[in-house]
């Protein structure tokens, strides 16, 4: 297959036709089918496609936003696949899906998962958090018509709301799972639209509000023995270094702020520049000077969302503006530093036009920096030796933030990259070959 | 009275008290009921009253929007107070409302118009338009009680959307009046936050479309004989210089623009600040470009809405902004330098970071400099001579769009400024001091 680089259109080649391409020694004996991989991945995306932007059947992009009657379908269609495969099903009080299949000693001792999401952003793609779902599901369905049984308990978890683009709070559930965030605030986050939905108001309502605690603690909860995600990049980096398999190492830290910007409606006929309070101005100063103060010190900062006051006009300054900040680095102190950067900046900008204006700011979410298991990394890089060599896989720290980050506080964690074409996440036209989703089935297999 | 200052409270003290302190040589021998017109419009506002900033009963906002139920409330009481006074009340097909009455001579020609408006912004104040409305109506009733008659006839417009806030296009109903704007284009603006309703079925829905033709055809229209405007000056010169009454030359030139960039949504963490298109950057870039070319040429740039997509989240850089710009400047040649410099600025932004944006931009309203009648300004400055002496007061130029810029170009025009508190208007806390506006009073009678 020649991989569409560059170009907007892309083919979602059959992956059947790569077969002979591929290097897969299969360490498990099993071989993964391919094409049901494909096809289920694809027919389950009718449950939130959205964002058309080719004419091919999969050449859209996702909207499937958590707990929405479309998210539904998908997990009541999840649900049903694995109890065909025998698995046992566990839903906890947060949604979090648990599929378990029962190894060879029949241990008590906690599963090994393989768990990612099935929720998208509302500008999504097919892949992201998708695909180590889906991959998670061939492996079980390979195992399952091959007799084949691992010795310990195997699944396959899909964690609830893990993008925070419905309700604001990402890795939501499994927070919960690992004790950082509290149920009771999770299940009081509200619709970003709608006010008067909440999270635990839609678990109820789709039936997902499942009597297990959501925990770590194997006495009432769900202790796990370790967790692997197979995820896109959502980076270019990989692509750019013709690599097929990223070990992760560890996640960066990030922190999410808000940010308010206070001035005063006036006429812009009227008014000259220098009697206004102009919180546009004042924020769009502050959006540069985080972006350049980021690029200093070569981290990440970004603004996504940006409000004024619905009745904003043409001809008048605006009262008042909200706007987000976004600060990523590998390093913990690195955000920090850029935070306390920022706010020093912003507080010169606050003076800087007119009469000035006047801001505040929240922390809304603190993520810091994670390091993964190292026996898991090892196992992974065996792995990828063994199926693509050492000169094509390359040790990586994940850009965005995970669900792994939090199940790695209590249990062996780690993750599997590969790459995405032009690096190209939260987009429509986000986009991963077969050829390179394939290799990695091989290595869960 | 003190006039309040500098602080955010504010006192609306009944005229009567002022009455000593106020030379007020009455040119026509009339006296207007200052009590009356100060109840008759701060009662009148209970129609779109909003945002209150203080306890008192007149310390509310208005929000009262082109032909909403208040607007309606308010024409329809209009329409009854001018009737009362034995006006002839003529609704054309924009809604505009002329009120008519006679003269000594029952002459067919053209009445003397007062003319303003009554919708405000939607964070807008209780004197915008609504003084000029209310001052003329007073002018009115005072002529009614001492039955005192002009010699040609005289009356009262209350012109449609002049705000443009509700359906976007200012001074609306005027520039259909004269044959600026076509009427269909008018008629068929869509509220802004609801594209199923058009000005022209909001007219409908309240009995406001007339079916005189909107136009200064005397033939089949409103021909008027001459049409002055009694107006707060919306900034804070006249303040600043201590002076009462603003002879207004002119209106400067303004254009309202529209611009859409256009980049590629893509995850905040796992994009390197080198491989974005960024349009909430780009746009931040530009508006602070705009705001210094504005500065250079001591001409205004504002941007008061700014939007993103609807499904803006802090973890995706966002496919595309859409914001406005408004430049104006006294001298047309200038509001056409800066649009010139700011696109070619935009152009050299829309490259600078990381792989670049598109833009595109419309030109929503070009409303060219204005200068007003000569015989006109020599009448407002004899009679603000003779009231309050030459020293108090000055020559100006408007910084706003006023329907008094379109009536200009088909009868002899002239406006009146009145100082309103730090300049401030379209919000709220706008305020016009008694002692201010009841010197106007006596030169209107």
């Amino acid at each position: 297959m020649q991989a569409a680089k560059g170009g907007t259109r892309i083919m979602h080649t059959n992956p059947t036709r790569l077969l002979s391409k591929i290097s897969r020694r299969n360490l498990s004996g099993l071989r993964i089918n391919s094409d049901r991989l494909w096809e289920t991945l694809h027919e389950t995306c009718k449950w939130g496609a959205a964002h058309r932007y080719g004419k091919g059947p999969t050449e859209t992009g996702m909207a499937r936003l958590t707990l929405t009657d479309e998210d539904a379908h998908v997990r009541r269609w999840l649900a049903a696949e694995v109890t065909k495969l025998g698995c046992s099903l566990s839903i906890d009080q947060m949604g979090n899906m648990f599929a378990r299949q029962s190894g060879k000693l029949k241990s008590s001792a906690p599963m090994i998962a393989m768990g990612s999401h099935l929720d998208t952003q509302p500008r999504g793609g097919r892949y992201d958090g998708i695909l180590g779902v889906m991959a998670a599901l061939e492996v079980l369905r390979t195992m399952k018509e091959n007799g084949f049984q691992t010795i310990h308990d195997i699944g396959l978890v899909n964690w609830t709301n893990e993008e925070g683009a419905r309700f604001p709070r990402s890795m939501c559930s499994s927070g919960v799972w690992a004790g950082v965030i509290p149920i009771e605030s999770a299940w009081n986050l509200h619709d970003i639209h709608d006010s008067s939905t909440t999270l635990r108001s839609e678990l109820e309502k789709h039936g997902f509000l499942g009597s297990m605690a959501c925990s770590s603690n194997a006495a009432n909860g769900t202790l796990l023995g370790a967790h692997f995600e197979l995820h896109i990049e959502q980076g270019p980096i990989l692509q750019d270094s013709n690599r097929s398999i990223g070990v992760v190492k560890g996640a960066q830290g990030y922190r999410w702020l808000t940010f308010r910007v206070l001035g005063r409606d006036a006429h812009t006929g009227t008014t000259p520049l220098s009697a206004r309070q102009d919180p546009l101005l004042a924020a769009s100063r502050m959006i540069i000077s985080s972006h350049e103060i980021a690029k200093r010190y070569d981290a990440l900062a970004s603004t996504g969302v940006l409000k004024l006051p619905s009745n904003a006009s043409t001809n008048t300054v605006a009262s008042e503006v909200t706007f987000t900040l976004d600060i990523r680095h590998p390093q913990d102190s690195v955000v920090q530093f850029v935070q306390e950067e920022c706010l020093k900046s912003f507080s010169a900008i606050a003076s800087q036009d007119g009469r000035g204006v006047a801001f505040d700011w929240t922390l809304d979410t603190d993520s810091p920096a994670v390091q993964f298991d190292k026996n898991c990394i090892s196992s992974i890089e065996a792995a990828a030796d063994a199926l693509v060599g050492p000169d094509k896989r390359m040790s990586m720290t994940s850009g965005a933030g995970h669900d792994s980050v939090y199940t790695n506080k209590h249990c062996p964690t780690a993750m599997i990259f590969v790459p995405c074409r032009d690096g190209v996440s939260h987009n429509p036209t986000e986009y991963c070959s077969p050829e390179d989703w394939y290799v990695f089935l091989a290595m869960y297999g």
